[in-house]
């Protein structure tokens, strides 16, 4: 078949961290690799790195590259690819697609990390073969894709899907996004440890494990020390988490009612330390939303974990961008 | 023109009034009617009164009816039109759609009365010409309607849309839904009206205003008697109406994050006695939003006003129905 003798690049930039996966164009996996990100070098230094790993990725299969697509953590452009604001990149309006098209002779697709990992578990991971889903990924912040009626959304300026900034609590804890009472800031992995910063100040007695298990310093408290101390029963951190459950669990009922999804796929670095998230989610919005909404809901883990957004990034790239291609070709 | 020498009849049949449109094939309006919905009758009596009125509509113009569009209160299963469930009118599993495709000899198709709505104000109201745009219709609750890409959302149940059921406030007030602390719970006319009843028995020196208004039960307070008092310069009223306005622009906010529109139309009767509301949550949106998903906004109010539910339930039965037929004959 001649159309898999071509291959595809997907990337996930972010801002620690880059992912880059090399795909055939039957989205079967021919070589990965994953490198820290300089962002404190600048972009030009990024698109160095990038462009030197793309290259030796593509050095050992030898297929001629027919796409790439890349998912960044920031604002998009949708058609020339530029990445308008990346807040954790420090990056402001450059022009990525620009770059890689130039030096990569080939076509460029640049979208959000988020709704690249959202296509990623659609079309390759957990949400295979469903119509209508949502995605929703726990890290540090919370970020989301939609897909209805077999299309990912985009919305009217290529931002739909920021289900982490729809309000659960009115009058809540301000969020980074300038509103107040955000899921994000109420059940984001960040808000967390800051909530847990302030609480074990206050209640120094019943924060103490906390703050010996974040290595005695209240400042350091993550995400991770919070689940280590939940786990070992520590009142505070059952609290937190607690708060945690309920402030998802209405975010969740609130995405259900508005899109009724067949599928919820939850993603992200707080499912690892907190696995039975799923079932329980799964439990509660099926106690509070409306059967009409509910009743044909599934609730899953996602498949793919840390790869998701890059196989998505270059699965969507092939299709936007190779699809006339493919319909030939295959 | 061939096309334009047929009808279609589109109905909004709500629990207390029904209201009906004969439409040409271009929806230029060549008749209507509105009368009380026999509700307490049952179901048969109601689709007789409907039969009754149609042929009298269809009498006059003497256009031979191509399809017919209903619009029901409650839940509909897509395929058949059959009304799984309509809470205020009593109903359950009635076979509506089977019902008028017997008696009237055409097709029909049946939806839930806000979704109408919504295509109606998108096809021939404020939203004609956008291919993202969200409806929010204030009355007793709170219904909305998604377009996204140029589609009507239908959700993998077709309930998608219902935005008055997105919690703003967790642990807020019970929602009819099950829920708590949906937007309807909170600013609902339903739920202000609930609430300022308890106010005014709480503080009877301040509610004696509202009280009169109402005619001097307590019990008898409806949003009007609300709006009114707050109109006055009542302080009770000016709060409950200011809590009404900071749940609606939250539940806002949830909604341009989520789903990112271009145009945002606000209908219902609540928007008659406050409309100032329109300008007000777009101010309110843009200060709390980010700037991304909400720079290109816009807030309008609709402009089908009541009729929007019958005109869009035609539109919507000619566009799906009589699609193929429309192709080939214009």
């Amino acid at each position: 078949m001649d159309s898999n003798q071509k291959a595809v690049l997907g990337i996930d930039l972010g801002a620690t961290k880059i992912e880059m996966v090399l795909m055939d164009c039957d989205l079967k996996m021919k070589g990965r690799v994953r490198m820290e990100t300089p962002t404190s070098l600048g972009p030009e230094k990024v698109k160095a790195r990038i462009l030197d790993k793309a290259r030796e990725l593509l050095r050992d299969p030898q297929l001629p590259l027919t796409a790439v697509g890349v998912g960044v953590a920031g604002q998009v452009e949708a058609g020339s690819g530029c990445v308008i604001f990346g807040p954790n990149l420090g990056w402001k309006n450059v022009p990525l697609g620009e770059w890689l098209r130039k030096d990569l002779g080939t076509e460029v697709l640049v979208t959000n990390d988020v709704r690249a990992a959202t296509y990623g578990e659609w079309k390759l991971g957990a949400g295979k073969g469903y119509e209508n889903l949502v995605c929703l990924f726990l890290g540090t912040g919370i970020g989301g894709g939609i897909v209805s009626e077999s299309r990912l959304m985009t919305g009217s300026s290529n931002c739909a899907g920021e289900l982490g900034h729809i309000i659960v609590k009115l009058d809540g804890p301000p969020c980074d996004c300038g509103a107040r009472g955000c899921l994000e800031a109420m059940a984001g992995g960040k808000a967390l440890a800051r909530k847990a910063k302030a609480l074990v100040k206050a209640y120094p007695a019943s924060g103490r494990r906390i703050v010996e298990i974040a290595g005695g310093d209240p400042d350091g408290i993550t995400t991770e020390a919070i689940v280590r101390a939940f786990r070992e029963g520590n009142r505070l951190a059952t609290l937190l988490i607690e708060e945690m459950k309920e402030a998802l669990a209405a975010g969740l009922v609130s995405t259900v009612h508005a899109l009724n999804p067949g599928l919820l796929i939850l993603g992200g670095g707080v499912l690892d330390g907190l696995p039975e998230l799923v079932e329980e989610m799964e439990r509660r919005v099926r106690r509070q939303a409306m059967e009409a909404a509910s009743s044909n809901l599934r609730i899953v883990r996602s498949t793919l974990g840390s790869l998701a957004g890059a196989m998505g990034a270059g699965a969507m790239a092939l299709d936007k961008l190779r699809a006339p291609y493919l319909e030939q070709g295959k």
